[in-house]
């Protein structure tokens, strides 16, 4: 399956597919330096079948750290000095082998050596088949998450999903978190299909038919972006689940889907509240958990740590928290939510947690 | 005075007079923070005149230090994180207050800032009549100059000509190479006529008509930019006299364009070799005398230093050193100069400075 973006210039292919990388002879001849940017866990489980990267195209190769460690600053300056010792040229290409922590870090090197050099996704994970898609790039601030970046996009997102046979449970879950929220955007049908096609962790680790709900995740992402590329407006949506979401991921270092999974529960909750929406949290705490989301780290929630961070949402203007809330499945709107509403829905969150 | 780009879209205005600061108020209303960051040289004689941008605006104020010291990555990411520390949204705009490092600094932090905030280049030196206009924003690399950026365009700049009364003879001089530079690239009536306005280091000094020249400048590059943002053709010729200019100035710590003019006599050497031109070397070194620009240091020049940081140049091919040559005044094209032909060259320049 291949999509292509729809911009007025600068468009790029995004190949999802078995053996995907065959085509990746497409996208990288004629460069005269190839750079080859690979997640160390990644290049432990699949060496040989990224050989041909170096061997066929004499690409240099980087190592770099599994997860978001990867996305520090000291890192980010080490990786770009390492890179201009190398004495490249501006007609380079940085292929990106790894989850979304890899594609984010490779793409703001691009995005920064020689002032821009091209970029390609190979994302390994399901996370990535999100993250992977849009041009985001970046590393972490103390402040937050994703705070140091730009938009820039890949030149080609050339997705194998033979990839996904090495991923670990606990990945398959934190990148089904944006799977599952590409449908809750898209429709109350989508919803319904794929929690019964996924009833269970044993249905969900079998990844059956993964592919064609991959597939609608990047078509539903793909026809919001393109409106808007700046997340000036309607971009905002994607960020369901994810103003609580990131301060969870920051505070406990959990893996971003199995945060941005509490962060959903947590907006139906404030859904509830504040456009005075009808959703059966105990439904979705129920199928998370017959997942084996581990939630129960809820319990050891602190609402002040969360709220600092939240405050720091890049979504935020100078009015304090917006997040985006359902009004209803397939309905996603901004809000401005007070200190007040917040915390009584963090409160309402943990009356279902409580021992 | 005013220039507006001509881009396809994202245009912005270059405002260049006595008072153009007065102007500021059009482009800083409805952001909901701004954040002043200036040079510290320029903050101890302009204080008051840049007050209004805090009281009026409740601007944040970084000051920096003067010149390139402040584009080092630890700088970069101390200003980045104290940003970050300030909870700002993106509804931003950064106002960079100062030479070109300032302008160049703050455009970086402003590109990558919650992947990209507003900001406006306010230039306070001659020099950065150049390097304010084209949207180069940057940090340097312990391998080189800008090596790690982007291209990224400010919203407006504000060129007050009242800020050139403080100037130093010495930065002068270094803002001058570029005005010439400008000329040396347009034609040989604009050489004779500069040449004529300022022939020697009083008539300079006194700025008399500098407006006119700066202004000239500013059009033959945004000439230039405007067929090719991105440097992949004609934007090269902007790099004229740069190329051996940034490796003597990398090397001996000189004023940019100090360097740049030493770096143009060396270009009229490569063009009487390569291109069997005729320039009078002699003319152009009496002129620059004349100037008082500091030549001596040619005397000091090792040539397999330059050399190897002239090969770290962003121009350069996988066939080696690029070059921007004149062939003939107003006429620049962009050659593969090998190393023997380089070594020559330099040999030569010598041979003027030869106690």
């Amino acid at each position: 399956m291949k999509l292509e973006t729809t911009y007025k210039s600068n468009n790029y292919p995004i190949v999802v597919e078995h053996q995907a990388l065959d085509q990746l002879h497409n996208y990288i001849e004629g460069y005269q330096d190839i750079v080859l940017v690979v997640d160390a866990t990644v290049d432990i489980n699949w060496k040989s079948t990224l050989e041909f990267i170096t061997t066929e195209y004499g690409a240099h190769k980087l190592v770099i750290p599994s997860g978001e460690t990867t996305k520090s600053f000291s890192f980010y300056e080490e990786m770009m000095e390492t890179l201009l010792s190398k004495q490249l040229t501006r007609d380079t290409c940085l292929i990106a082998v790894g989850g979304g922590a890899t594609g984010d870090f490779t793409g703001f090197l691009a995005a920064t050596l020689l002032r821009g050099v091209d970029f390609i996704q190979v994302p390994t994970t399901i996370l990535a088949h999100d993250s992977s898609v849009g041009g985001k790039v970046g590393i972490n601030s103390k402040h937050g998450k994703n705070l140091i970046g730009a938009f820039y996009r890949p030149k080609a997102v050339i997705y194998d999903l033979n990839f996904l046979d090495t991923l670990p449970y606990s990945e398959v879950l934190s990148g089904y978190a944006e799977v599952y929220k590409h449908a809750l955007l898209s429709s109350a049908e989508a919803v319904r299909n794929i929690e019964t096609q996924f009833p269970n962790a044993t249905a969900l680790a079998s990844l059956n038919e993964i592919e064609y709900y991959i597939f609608k995740g990047i078509e539903t992402k793909l026809n919001i972006i393109i409106k808007d590329e700046k997340e000036t407006n309607v971009r905002k949506f994607l960020n369901l689940g994810h103003t609580f979401g990131h301060a969870v991921e920051y505070t406990f270092k959990i893996p971003h889907g199995h945060a941005v999974m509490i962060g959903m529960i947590y907006q139906f909750i404030v859904a509830n509240q504040q456009l005075n929406q009808d959703f059966d949290i105990a439904h979705y705490i129920d199928y998370l958990s017959a997942l084996n989301y581990p939630l129960d780290i809820i319990n050891t929630f602190e609402f002040e740590t969360l709220y600092h961070l939240m405050l720091k949402d890049k979504k935020n203007d100078q009015q304090g928290v917006q997040m985006v809330l359902l009004d209803g499945i397939g309905h996603p709107v901004v809000k401005h939510v007070d200190k007040e509403a917040l915390l009584q829905a963090y409160t309402t969150l943990l009356t279902y947690f409580k021992k």
